[in-house]
């Protein structure tokens, strides 16, 4: 690519972009965001010399540009299917991934890393680039490297992608501060005055060279407010239109000789060059199928299905919130994605989307529940390690009465490793004061959650996984859950099935399975890892030989863990149990796929269940 | 307080400052922060409404005048002690601790989400207060709380502690800005000719109002650079000398009256008023004892002690890094604490204080390790919860080679629950790809950092504890440890002790108690949590009845269950091990105290390990 002609690049940018709408029509993916990175993309490739110098996509949805130039347009196709390519840059997948990014806010450290490398290692011409969006700009983490980057002297170039938007619309104050930058009427007059007077729509022209030199030379000059990543000490350039592919390539041209820590803020438009996404580019940032012609999506629903277990979230916090005003909701950056939008548009005074920036979200919470509110904070399961630290120091030390749910926890299928919520039950399961539980239908996830917001709660967690529920009609009575209480769904003889959340639907399943071959189990959906129902526990140690305990999560320290702390300290001659087994995640960092596909690989569906009983049955 | 006319203000912080340096010269505590905030606090306290007005100061070790104003004279001595008050707010310790904090950048969160919680129920004349350290603002949640409270209209005021050092000297493009506001030429010069002009030095000057009113219109307006912070929507006033607290007490009367997110600027002298502490605020951090008279410290070192790991660790990198020109240092903000500044001045070039930054630190260190460095990043185990997700998601899974150790493993004593290192073999044991060990004493924690650092490997994580070691001949010559090898340190019978880390001598110490008494128990230095040794647990589920697990660390899905999963999967006709007892710090938060009360309250001293195996013994 490097060898054509800079005026093709326009044509091959719309070639692209056909080649991703066509593909993605019928093998989903993040469309939007990587249909506004195309020129990037194919601007940054033509410039520097990848794979040595080093690109690193932010998020990563962005990359599929990234991806299809650098040798994998053919696999393209197989895009975050099981076994095909990942739909987030990926280390081992491809040298021209320098980093794998899958969630938000660390490219700009990345970058920083390696830029201090080639400067120890006594490479001066090597280029580090982090792309990153405005969205991310706002997590927290790229913040601290941009505060560190500014102080070095490492060679460093920031490519700011302000779309306006991450996955919904962007929000806070550097936010707004891009958008004020971008509409100074007395930088864009003088931007078009320029243009037009250096060429105007013509291509090829030489004095475009100078207008770049120029641009260049306006930055804070010109943009009195543009200072705010000048005063951490990086140069300022742009901002410079995203979709002219020309202009990116002399701007990014005349950077590469620029050293030290610099950012460029570019202008795109999320979805670009598909009205559908354009317009609507949270719907379209992952649409699922629809029309390559049309731009349509696809309908999937079915009238019979159960709900997503985001929407019935969605339903009941408003619920609960019109009859108690201490409820307010809280997510990062993830209102449509965990359906706190239904909150936000009902009663927009309690809702708060905050941004990225998931540590802010908890301790946000602890700060309104110190003050007598009931904050219910939705940030997924894997985002929730970045608040982990606010999780123990400010919630539950102080025994604060935040509800953290934790949305796609437990394996999401194609979105892969990065973004499986397999450590959740692990990493807080040890802390003290906190309640954990996690419902096996929609129906306990309402009542968890009316129980959750009653006053005589502290910290609680409730844990739920991607996608469908169980019944297609969702809307029972809510009613209060004892704390600390499971309950029995079968009784049986020699080996028990104990599970926890939605998975204990496959040990259903495995349960009718074992009937059928004569093997009566038992099957008891613990409800909660923290506390451990002990009555229950004391039940079943009484009456069986084995316990299979099952969860959507790692095995190691998990809700197995907890089971097998329990057994170990049960006085051996009030206990038949001899032997525990857990399934779950196993110790590796399972790819992805689709949900039963990995399920299966990791080996507790409902077969892997209904195997693993009868290999034990006789023990 | 409130009833002193303003001009006896300053006589009050004279005491104070004096009270303070007298009682911490014999009860160490947080010295410097402390007398840089005197003004700040006294003038807090008399302008608003507190407990009901709400004072959140960030990570808590600057509120001892605080604390002194607010009913804790008498018990100040008690500080930091065993049953005494914390050297931290507290919200169960009174009601004008409006939020506990012990970690950093939390307290701009706290205070939006309560004036959040303030509007919500209807209250418009309480004021929400972030008291905040130019270092702690660096922290990604500090920016996180800023860009959220730029958009909301809540009544919050930031009061930016500028100082210039945290605990050592603050760091970053952020701090270097504040440096040229406060220095900028025009402004000092403008404000020192109004100062004169409205009555010079003379006290109590009625236009001394109308100059506040003045500075508070200057802003950003006169101060071009000022609007990193307006960049955001906050409204900047400052800067203000910080210990001319009638200045203090009229702005701050100003801005109450002000609503919307605000925050003011003001400049103080860690260590104000002590010239030893002034001179050397690093040192004199948290001191010690010392002689309040001179101001000298006392010595506690005897020439025979063992050295810190701290220390060990310190010379130990710069050994290696001398002859490994691949390893690099990393610190988010605690170069004096974790001893990496021996390398910062060794090898300037190779050792980075980051910022209290720890996410970036972790991924900035994978970036440093994908160009085939060897970063060797160190963080205070109750820190690294503020980077689990960067761990998990930059490090492991990119299988990285970084070196990350954990400072301060364990309990810490007098720091108390926000900085006990509890949690993490039980957060990081989940991990796959991670390497996992502790030493036993400062001998194996160089082979660790020895072993680490070869080619062969790939993230590690060495967990060590604050404090002294064991030898005080330290200087071994170091040696690789075969990973997941642990080492017999006694056969015996019966009973085995199986320990990790530097907790491991208080097993010795149990064992020969034990061996008086004619108990001969064997003892395992197991080395590694991760990977276990199989060998060895395959060695001892042959030849004990019973295994006690010690850890310094909490119970509940840590090394104890680790190997309690390890037995869970023994075949039982291979196994003569019938009882797993895990011994470690129990499901609450400790408290503060001295390390030997806490661990003897947690049951896992020398004694405490002596009365558990002669519970068992006959089992």
């Amino acid at each position: 690519m490097r060898k054509l002609p800079i005026s093709d690049l326009s044509e091959l940018s719309l070639e692209l972009r056909k080649f991703i709408v066509e593909t993605l029509a019928t093998h989903p993916g993040h469309l939007a965001s990587s249909l506004g990175t195309v020129e990037l993309c194919v601007a940054l490739h033509y410039v520097f010399n990848t794979p040595d110098d080093k690109i690193i996509f932010d998020v990563g949805h962005q990359s599929y540009v990234h991806k299809i130039l650098t040798g994998r347009r053919d696999q393209f196709p197989t895009i975050r299917t099981f076994g095909g390519i990942s739909g987030f840059p990926k280390m081992d997948e491809s040298p021209y991934d320098a980093f794998g990014t899958g969630h938000s806010s660390t490219s700009i450290s990345a970058a920083l890393g390696m830029a201090t490398a080639s400067k120890l290692q006594g490479d001066t011409t090597r280029q580090h680039i982090a792309v990153i969006g405005d969205g991310a700009l706002t997590g927290g983490e790229a913040f601290e490297a941009l505060n560190n980057a500014g102080v070095s002297k490492a060679n460093i170039l920031v490519v700011l992608n302000d779309n306006g938007i991450s996955i919904d619309k962007a929000v806070g104050g550097l936010s707004r501060y891009l958008v004020k930058i971008t509409a100074s009427p007395r930088y864009n007059k003088f931007k078009e005055c320029m243009w037009k007077r250096t060429g105007g729509d013509t291509r090829k022209s030489k004095s475009r060279h100078l207008l770049s030199k120029t641009l260049f030379a306006l930055k804070s000059s010109i943009l009195e407010s543009a200072n705010f990543f000048e005063s951490l000490g990086l140069r300022y350039f742009g901002p410079v239109d995203g979709h002219n592919v020309e202009e990116l390539v002399y701007v990014l041209s005349q950077l590469k000789n620029i050293n030290g820590p610099k950012l460029l803020h570019i202008i795109t438009t999320k979805g670009k060059g598909m009205p559908q996404a354009e317009r609507n580019p949270v719907t379209y940032h992952a649409p699922g199928r629809y029309d390559a012609e049309t731009g349509l999506q696809l309908s999937k629903e079915s009238d019979n299905q159960p709900p997503k277990y985001q929407d019935v979230f969605g339903h009941t916090i408003v619920e609960l919130a019109e009859s108690n005003p201490k409820i307010v909701g809280i997510t990062p950056a993830m209102p449509t994605g965990c359906s706190l939008n239904f909150m936000m548009k009902a009663m927009p005074d309690r809702a708060f989307d905050v941004g990225i920036a998931e540590q802010h979200a908890v301790t946000f919470a602890a700060g309104l529940a110190a003050q007598g509110m009931v904050p219910f904070c939705n940030i997924y399961s894997s985002f929730m390690q970045r608040a982990f630290d606010q999780v123990v120091h400010d919630v539950a030390l102080q025994k604060l009465h935040v509800v953290m749910c934790l949305d796609r926890a437990g394996l999401v299928g194609d979105d892969g490793p990065t973004h499986h919520g397999a450590f959740d039950i692990a990493y807080l399961r040890p802390i003290p004061n906190l309640t954990i539980c996690a419902p096996m239908d929609e129906h306990e996830l309402r009542d968890m959650m009316y129980t959750a917001q009653l006053d005589t709660m502290g910290p609680v967690v409730i844990r739920y996984p991607r996608g469908l529920a169980v019944h297609p009609d969702w809307k029972n009575t809510m009613q209060e859950i004892p704390v600390g209480k499971g309950r029995t769904l079968l009784e049986g003889e020699r080996v028990a099935l104990l599970t926890i959340g939605h998975v204990g639907n496959e040990a259903v399943k495995a349960a009718e399975m074992l009937r059928q071959q004569g093997l009566n189990v038992g099957h008891y959906d613990m409800r909660f890892v923290k506390p451990l129902d002990i009555d229950l526990l004391n039940h079943i140690s009484q009456r069986y030989n084995a316990v299979v305990s099952v969860e959507d999560g790692c095995v190691e320290g998990g809700f197995g863990s907890a089971i097998l702390e329990f057994f170990s300290s049960c006085p051996p001659d009030l206990c038949s149990v001899k032997k525990v087994v857990r399934l779950g995640i196993p110790d590796f960092f399972v790819k992805h796929g689709s949900v039963p596909q990995l399920m299966s690989l990791c080996g507790y569906d409902a077969q892997s269940i209904v195997n693993t009983v009868k290999r034990i049955w006789n023990e």
